[in-house]
């Protein structure tokens, strides 16, 4: 138990208190938040997704009810459970459609599910605005009014938070920025298909991909004696490399930049935020990094180079500070942000 | 005076009334509104922007005070005024700060000169949000929870409303979709000056541009012979040659409607609104046209291409319906939304 979670004890005006449940395709993490988005305790477990939505479910509630156990508050004192999962999905409904990453939960009414089970108001929110929501509710962007959250990895999700509203759409497709077209005659694909997009250039396997064509076309790099060795190359292999000095490597990781630059700017002309915020798998060490402090660089180049002047001075970009507790956090300051009346907007 | 204004002089419970002013480069716009958003009476003056702002600023005293005159109402019955302007602007401020098309009216405090004039309460907003309100409030999108609306013209103007709020940014930069980048590796410039924007595509300069580069390039077409007459290479003239069946002008205009396809699924992948409309200057003669009704078709043809099955089959797309009479509506509708307590988001 944290000196915080024990101080809770005393429950000394922090309740209510929240459930955020972070549904992965690989982990499901649990936390029960107070009222100002500290953590009392934590669970997490393998989703096991491919066994399918039965096993999942009581995944879910187990992971549940092992965070409640570890905390020092009951079910009884819970207010509501926010829960995050990867589209597709319908949030009026509450309906899981069919997710790529949960393979065969398909038209799955979670949210139903979840309430009958506990007996309690449950929200349900896409995994990436959910991770936007925390940082804004208590991360890196807790004082902006207005904020977009990129979550790099396999695939490019995004957040985008304005004055409190999490900008979810009309049809659960809102702040799908991974998708915007950066490229209109742009050959490649994203993993959905889509010709063009950031995803199609920036996310991991699109790193990979523009690797193994230059190392094809004969460009010199270190990782052509990695692969001869039998390693596999991953976006990690060339994080690596472009560490070591390797020119590719380190040109692929500023070429990422430069696709996050632009679509950035796109954004900043859209809904012109205080702030962007980068979290997910594929931020090269971040700010403990010297690539990773490199590559927010090009970014705000990128952006310095194509944006307005008073947006592009004004407007703040960095690294996330959550890391994987933002998905949690964030479900239960969505289920806070729903169903506590006494929860004010900033 | 029209019949509904007629009707109007019984006042019978359609008060507060709102005056809204559209300001631009050209004419200024002015309108008595009432709280259902008919317009009781118009006034229409030339801006004389090269002029400078004092005389601008007496032309929209006057404007109002023409429009006033015309109306059942008097200035006392009017509960708040709102000023519609091309930025650049501080919109938090109610400043213009120092817009291309009111040159010399640089760091002017026009929200406050005219709220001091007329003893009223005034909202200042930018010229394209403004009609996106208009069209959200009583037009094309009265029915929609959330939209956005393109205005193509010399250059590509939008306006996004989200569940009755402007997205009008933190920096009065929202909405600016004119400049999303839909070509990253493109050389062609908008009117500010960035690359491979959607301005730099399907703006009414660039769609000259493009003509006369194929022209030069020694493509066949019937404005050869109009530009050997000393015909100016206009849009309209373009248009023509496209309704009368020449193949280059045709493609141009296609090509148009394909770069706002681009730009309109970014924004299905950003937003995600109920529905997208298009107005201004370069819409094709709109639904009246079989031109426009092709521009139209080809821009939803890109979007059912590139967007999710979900998004690309709901997404309404079609043209706005009030014309060049969105402005001051849509201004005298953002006083209402800004002043009127009584008012109630949908």
């Amino acid at each position: 138990m944290t000196p915080l979670a024990t101080e809770m004890n005393s429950k000394s005006g922090s309740g209510p208190y929240f459930v955020g449940v972070d549904v992965g395709g690989t982990n499901i993490e649990t936390g029960i938040v107070d009222d100002s988005g500290t953590t009392l305790s934590r669970a997490s477990s393998k989703t096991q997704a491919a066994r399918g939505p039965e096993l999942g479910l009581q995944t879910i509630f187990k992971s549940v009810e092992s965070a409640i156990a570890q905390s020092p508050v009951s079910m009884e004192d819970v207010f509501a459970i926010g829960l995050a999962t990867p589209g597709t999905m319908d949030l009026r409904r509450g309906m899981l459609l069919d997710p790529p990453n949960l393979p065969g939960w398909v038209n799955l009414p979670i949210r139903q599910i979840v309430a009958d089970h506990f007996q309690k108001p449950v929200v349900l929110q896409n995994d990436a605005n959910a991770a936007a929501y925390g940082e804004y509710w208590v991360g890196a962007a807790r004082d902006a009014h207005s904020m977009a959250f990129w979550t790099l990895g396999t695939g490019i999700g995004c957040g985008i938070i304005i004055g409190d509203t999490i900008i979810q759409g009309e049809h659960s497709h809102g702040s799908e920025c991974g998708h915007i077209i950066i490229d209109m005659n742009g050959e490649r694909k994203c993993g959905t298909g889509q010709y063009g997009t950031l995803e199609a250039y920036a996310g991991a396997k699109a790193l990979v991909s523009r690797c193994r064509e230059a190392l094809n076309a004969g460009r010199q790099s270190s990782l052509s004696a990695m692969l001869d060795q039998g390693d596999d190359l991953t976006p990690l292999l060339i994080a690596q490399a472009a560490q070591s000095g390797d020119a590719l490597a380190d040109e692929l990781v500023m070429d990422t930049a430069r696709y996050m630059g632009i679509a950035t700017t796109t954004l900043m002309h859209t809904i012109d935020p205080n702030m962007f915020l980068l979290g997910g798998a594929m931020t090269f060490g971040g700010n403990d990094s010297e690539l990773g402090r490199r590559f927010l660089k090009r970014i705000k180049d990128e952006v310095q180079t194509r944006a307005f002047p008073v947006p592009a001075e004004q407007t703040k970009i960095d690294f996330a500070s959550l890391g994987n507790e933002a998905g949690y956090i964030g479900a239960a300051g969505c289920a806070r942000r729903e169903f506590h009346v006494e929860f004010r907007s900033r």
